[in-house]
């Protein structure tokens, strides 16, 4: 009966043949679990928010299908809700979901610092899935943004591209993604000795890309471009080749996310490609510990990987 | 007190003035409704789900971002389910949200037939979003889609195209979005006398229409396609544009949904943009209205609006 009950319960101490037979009779016989009552028994309510800034980036979408489908192995529903990455919206997220009870949150901040983070009052189990918050008082799962963004960087100059531009820095923020992904940037600029051109934008959408690019391309011309997410390289793609220019052949373009847009855009975008089931995995593994055991360890940061994904839009420099 | 209480439970039966009044005074005070104890106190969890087949289709992420908007108003939260079309899952969403309960489903099925909508036996409040089923068993939001289809077609036809091709017939769909933009182009071709060319596809994601586009280009060359949604169309453009043929100028190309990546792809495409607000919000709408008052009237069937949306990607064909 208690190994029958671990393999109802997920737990991960259960031999994978013993754990097959289990499920295989808990199917025959269509075994379905009173989750209400054993959640309620167990003071949990069986399901996890996760806080992001907005379902209609592809990026978070994906995101989400991933942290989904790992909650349901946990047996956890996901509630979702969107902050637009607005200051007071992240700030009523960390004081609890809109009152409701849930048995924990995965949360990506856009706006809030570290130190309110810190301050946080409310001891619902919290991880932190993105690039927005090092050493800070909670586990945290990303990549490594610095590394990726230099990879990324060392492509471009690697095909004898000797104009790299930046764009996606920003002004306001002090931490998180942008910074993150501009020092990978300088550091493989500053290693080949190379002048930095840097464009910044509000946000991270298709139209601050279009619209970046467009002023890049009046003020100087750069023949590579490192934008800091797919969405933004989607819209400075749209800008250049309606200005006539040609990617790669005058502009090579880069971004970082992979989302599905850029593998049949013409031409395809190279990109850097997190492991979003891998973050979405991690993420939930976070959050089962810390449920289990809150407060019990000090926080957790975990790097998931990702890999350089090189196609059409940088080559080397082609003649007119 | 009854009117603060009936703002602050979102009833619709108070004068704008008094609203923003209230709404005032409420803010003045940072009041914050202790909701789980509202709820529990009204038998409500405060909790819909939103069951859908992937949040990794844009449509439906974009459709998602309304749906929680809609529902915030309402002091709802959202779970998010994802069947991926599947029917067994489907089957499952229907018996209840993995034994969790919510005060109301909004469902856009894909794989599940009117009759066994009509056997369910969980007596959830129900409201279908999207194409699927029509004249069912419960409360049902979708645009005109053999209208907006025809639309689509008398489009093309309109441009001087004569083989116009559809994309995105499915073999196994007897109900549904496929059948109901199948006719929508038959009606157009056959108001024309002009020959039908119709490809079918397994899914609706971009490498189905890269797949589909490029068997039909082996197959005969069409002078217009209409895909039955946008991924499809921008799988298809992607295939002819690496064929070395032109978008407009040899083959003119449309979708339906109106989702980002195509007002950025290059050419941008020519759709139907369904009013995914308005979608959204009518879901909301009949649910809230269900749950208050559930079983006690037949199911509606409304309609939402929707555009064509002419962009580049359609014009008058052009001599090479």
């Amino acid at each position: 009966m208690k190994t029958v009950s671990n393999v109802v319960n997920g737990y991960a101490h259960v031999a994978p043949a013993t754990r097959a037979k289990v499920e295989e009779a808990l199917a025959r016989l269509d075994y379905r679990p009173n989750l209400s009552a054993r959640n309620l028994r167990q003071g949990r309510t069986g399901v996890i928010a996760l806080a992001l800034p907005e379902l209609d980036a592809p990026y978070f979408a994906e995101l989400s299908r991933f942290v989904i489908d790992a909650a349901a192995e946990r047996r956890w529903l996901v509630i979702i809700e969107q902050t637009d990455g607005d200051l007071e919206r992240e700030r009523q997220i960390l004081d609890g979901v809109r009152d409701h009870r849930v048995d924990g949150l995965i949360f990506s901040p856009i706006a809030i610092g570290a130190d309110e983070l810190a301050a946080r009052t409310d001891d619902t189990a919290l991880v932190l899935l993105g690039e927005r918050i090092h050493d800070g008082p909670a586990d945290h799962v990303a990549i490594d943004n610095v590394r990726a963004a230099r990879d990324v960087t060392e492509h471009l100059i690697g095909l004898g591209r000797t104009r790299v531009a930046a764009l996606g820095a920003q002004d306001s923020s002090i931490s998180g993604t942008a910074p993150l992904r501009l020092a990978g940037y300088r550091q493989a600029m500053a290693a080949h000795g190379m002048p930095e051109t840097v464009a910044t934008v509000e946000r991270y959408h298709r139209a601050d890309g279009f619209a970046a690019m467009t002023a890049l391309l009046e003020r100087e011309r750069p023949d590579a471009v490192f934008c800091f997410n797919d969405l933004l390289a989607l819209g400075a793609m749209r800008a250049i080749l309606s200005s006539g220019l040609r990617v790669p052949g005058d502009i090579a373009l880069a971004g970082l996310d992979d989302i599905e847009d850029g593998r049949y855009s013409t031409p395809t975008l190279t990109t850097v490609a997190p492991d979003k089931n891998e973050l979405a995995r991690i993420a939930v593994d976070l959050l089962k510990r810390r449920i289990d055991g809150r407060a019990g360890y000090a926080p957790q940061e975990v790097r998931a990987g990702y890999r350089l994904m090189v196609r059409e839009s940088t080559a080397a420099p082609s003649p007119s």
